[in-house]
């Protein structure tokens, strides 16, 4: 593999799965080009709500707007800059705001090879 | 482990390793959280640069500034919002430019256990 640089326009945005709502996902690395993780883009329309139970470890680092993540009766809301970390057998809702969100992603392993 | 949230804020800085320089890293999940990736945040000071070949995958997101990474040949400058990829066993040189850079990123595995 080559070190590559992406922009959210290299993402091919998919509905992401377990819900109907307007929550995207679209990778620009994963199990395709052979590496151990998957990388992508992650789009939030206003007050989406989607409910994950987590197969791989997740990073998220919120680029734009808010998300608000309940896991285990804590809410952490983050914002552009910050952080969440979902480890792989984690229950969590994840919630956007009236602006939605904009978020890059890091998952091991690949997610889609996780899905049940 | 539980889902958590970071901002730079948690991050202890040190000086990135194989350099004199002003270039920090700070964890915030690492191998002494039991997981399988190291998080955490990076900070570059104006105009600095390192050489490095990856001892594991590294991904980095721009949060702030720009950083050109040369690789094979080729120079690839990411702002805020994007991502460079850099997978295990490459070798490349990282520049900040006049404004510096603040970056977070994931490693598989851990980087501090890849150490030479």
């Amino acid at each position: 593999m080559e070190v590559r640089k992406f922009t959210i326009a290299n993402a091919a945005f998919e509905r992401s799965p377990g819900q109907d709502g307007d929550v995207l996902a679209g990778n620009v690395v994963d199990q395709r080009d052979g590496g151990p993780i998957t990388i992508g883009y992650g789009r939030y329309g206003p007050r989406q709500s989607i409910d994950v139970t987590l197969a791989v470890d997740d990073v998220m680092v919120i680029l734009e707007g808010q998300l608000t993540v309940s896991s285990a009766g804590r809410d952490m809301t983050a914002g552009p800059g910050e952080i969440v970390h979902m480890p792989k057998g984690e229950t969590v809702t994840i919630r956007s705001h009236e602006q939605g969100a904009v978020t890059a992603y890091v998952t091991y392993p690949h997610w889609q090879e996780a899905l049940p």
